[in-house]
């Protein structure tokens, strides 16, 4: 293959404004405000696709967002990779703790990217991840070394819980038919730390509604009195670990995949520093389930953190009420074997049993997703492996992940295909929160490496 | 003294509209948005009071609202009386909760008001209480049967703890001397169950903020691994009652005042359903400290809830965050003997106390103020009982009110004078909740009896 390098200086300033201009659009998900924004975002990852070099790229209507699907078939005996990403993003929100504006990006070093960051909402989770794969073909196609054939399935609903892609992926098992599904929207360790995720975990999202009296109270007169809402929310959030930080619900960790002593040794011989894990988040001491270090914490065990709560006056001064409801969104990463709606229901009935009289109780539950482990002794990770060897000059590290991409297991299930994740964020990156970036040097290492995947993978698939 | 009955039908319209003017100010103090309608408040508080016939009337600056003052001495050999009421009320949120604008008042009937309320922020708390006594003085001052001496303080910073009224009262200790201070800012049993409110409960309002990562956090990466200030928030609440609902701050019951058991059976013979208190509520279950009964919780014990709870993501759909920060507001009413700010310092010792290595907390005092019980043996109870029993038909019932009027136990210290609260306003009436209404019975009724307390107090006092 001849050398990417060159092409990439030629086109670096290019391919940041391409994916800038992408960025500038607001395309959140989640809120009803931005839903012709993220329309707009799926015309513009379609025309990307044809500029690149797709034969054919069309906007695939669901009942929620729609996919891009776009492909460029070579030569149907040659293998076919599937590409999967979203252009969908996070809401910006708290908007007042970002430095600039989430949909203005703009370029910025930091210690960890001295050769500048991209700072936007979605730069690394996922449009700059996926944007990485649009421009690598672009680079195959234009200098004629695609080796294979490629197929492109990115969606906007992917922040939201992926409701409508399940439909769209059983409906369309023929135009999605392919030997490996290739998928960046993880992250690796250090940029000198190449890694490969092997393992993510699964997701139960639920909003939980208590309510007391049936409308806003006077404190002095009701208070005392009548359960206040807000009170029994917290003591009933409490109430969901014990103090091991275990979590309570009954049945939750019957089908937890416990790790061997040689797995939890071979784990902990990736490169961390809980010193440098706790400078960075500012915080004197981790916190988490006794018996489990840091990494397996956030990896190899289930979890369950409260996301947002809010319930009375929460604005400026005081307000002496008791509120009539207390609301929260809670959510549970769960690990390989536990079932996310079974979850989701021992929850649901957990909670309920947990409300005292005087209070009812509503668990909405908002999406979900398994868990999944990836094969680390298949051609994939095989020709993914070498291609970061090439690249980056060393043997990647196979890493479970603490996130959740819930489509990959439903992949399997309707498609058959097994999924590598290779992954160019840093968990520094800010990904979910204010100031999300993606480092220059990583969005160009990703265009660089991507090619190498399709030739090994071709090559070892021979 | 000439008959008011007839001066109400006369001026009935005319006394509705001019309440339902003052109400159209939104004069929320908690909330710098509305700092020009305070102020115009104060100035339509002041006129109004010229109106009534007042010799002078004025308005006091002080570091945060002004308070309007005004007098009609007519001997100064004769008794004053100083009444008290504020013209600021509490913000509106939550918005959506009300029929109809919180700032359009409109009169409409209920089952307990046949003769119509004003439904509007402050129709009772204070603004409808106050303006009785500006109506009660022009009906007295017109019809020259004013008995004593008048003094108005009407301040606009009671909704957030009368900061600056304490320096005002004792800088102007002459101006403000008197014989009693009259309060209507409490409420009556029912329309046929006349009361007169003998004790305030104190307060404590605080602030907590609970701080954790230095960022938003994604959930995925980060879940299980770190304290989640929301989680850590939920559990320090939970943990300030115990399985008793006895409130665990050390040191927190040691003054307060136990009732022997024959004023417990006293307090008990107050009529009241507990199955029409629930079924007001729309709660299945009372809920609060073993021992005590519902009207014992809400006036003779001290209490703690919390009155707002923020963190994470509150919008639309889901967001897979971890918080940084958490914050809630929490409030104490205390009983008579507890001193608010030593228990402001012993919640503040406790709650940090509460906080696991790896979050660190905040908390700040908004304001707060002592309890209170008023003599029933004096002549301004017995000419307020004698007032009640001329207009209703019926002996008061001496009641002590879960509510705190702070300012209470400060004029007593300052001004060595012992204050009288006629409120009559109902439970029902929603002050501080959505769709705040006063009765048009209860608004006249005010101004009818509080004619025949100046009789009565002056013709004890001779």
């Amino acid at each position: 293959m001849q050398d990417i390098s060159e092409y990439l200086v030629k086109n670096k300033e290019r391919f940041i404004n391409e994916l800038i201009h992408l960025l500038k659009i607001p395309s959140v998900s989640a809120d009803p405000a931005y839903s012709q924004d993220v329309i707009n975002a799926s015309e513009a990852v379609k025309a990307s696709l044809l500029e690149a070099g797709c034969d054919t790229a069309e906007i695939c209507e669901t009942n929620g967002y729609p996919i891009v699907y776009g492909e460029k078939i070579i030569n149907p005996e040659l293998p076919t990779v599937l590409v999967y990403g979203h252009y969908d993003v996070q809401p910006a929100d708290p908007i007042d703790l970002w430095n600039s504006p989430p949909f203005e990006p703009i370029i910025k070093s930091t210690d960890i990217h001295p050769e500048g960051a991209i700072f936007a909402r979605g730069a690394c989770d996922d449009k700059g991840q996926m944007y990485m794969h649009v421009k690598a073909l672009e680079f195959m196609v234009k200098t004629n070394q695609l080796p294979c054939n490629v197929k492109f399935m990115i969606e906007g609903e992917e922040e939201v819980g992926s409701e409508n892609l399940g439909t769209f992926v059983a409906e369309n098992k023929e135009k999605l038919a392919n030997d490996i599904i290739l998928i960046s929207d993880t992250g690796m360790i250090a940029n000198n730390v190449p890694s490969i995720t092997t393992g993510l975990r699964g997701l139960s999202y639920v909003e939980v509604e208590v309510t007391g009296p049936n409308r806003d109270l006077h404190s002095g007169l009701y208070g005392g009195a009548v359960a206040n809402p807000i009170n029994v929310l917290a003591k009933m959030i409490a109430a969901l670990h014990d103090e091991n930080n275990h979590i309570t619900i009954p049945g939750f960790y019957d089908k937890v995949e416990e790790l061997s002593k040689e797995e939890r040794a071979e784990m902990a011989k990736a490169p961390f520093s809980l010193e440098n894990y706790k400078k960075a988040l500012d915080i004197k001491a981790v916190y988490g389930e006794k018996g489990y270090t840091t990494n397996e914490r956030n990896s190899i065990r289930p979890t369950l953190d409260v996301n947002g709560i809010w319930g009375g006056y929460i604005g400026a001064g005081a307000k002496t009420v008791i509120a009539s409801k207390a609301y929260a969104k809670i959510s549970m990463r769960l690990v390989p074997n536990q079932d996310w709606k079974e979850i989701t229901n021992l929850f649901k009935t957990h909670f309920e049993s947990l409300a005292p009289e005087g209070v009812t109780v509503k668990v909405t539950p908002h999406h979900g997703g398994q868990g999944y482990v990836t094969p680390i002794d298949n051609n994939a990770y095989k020709a993914a492996s070498k291609a970061y060897e090439t690249t980056f000059g060393k043997t990647p590290i196979p890493q479970r992940s603490g996130g959740s991409i819930p489509i990959v297991s439903l992949f399997e299930q309707e498609l058959k295909s097994k999924t590598i994740l290779m992954g160019f964020g840093l968990d520094s990156d800010a990904i979910h929160s204010p100031n999300e970036h993606f480092g220059v040097w990583n969005y160009l290492k990703g265009i660089e490496t991507i090619p190498y995947f399709y030739q090994y993978f071709t090559e070892l698939s021979k």
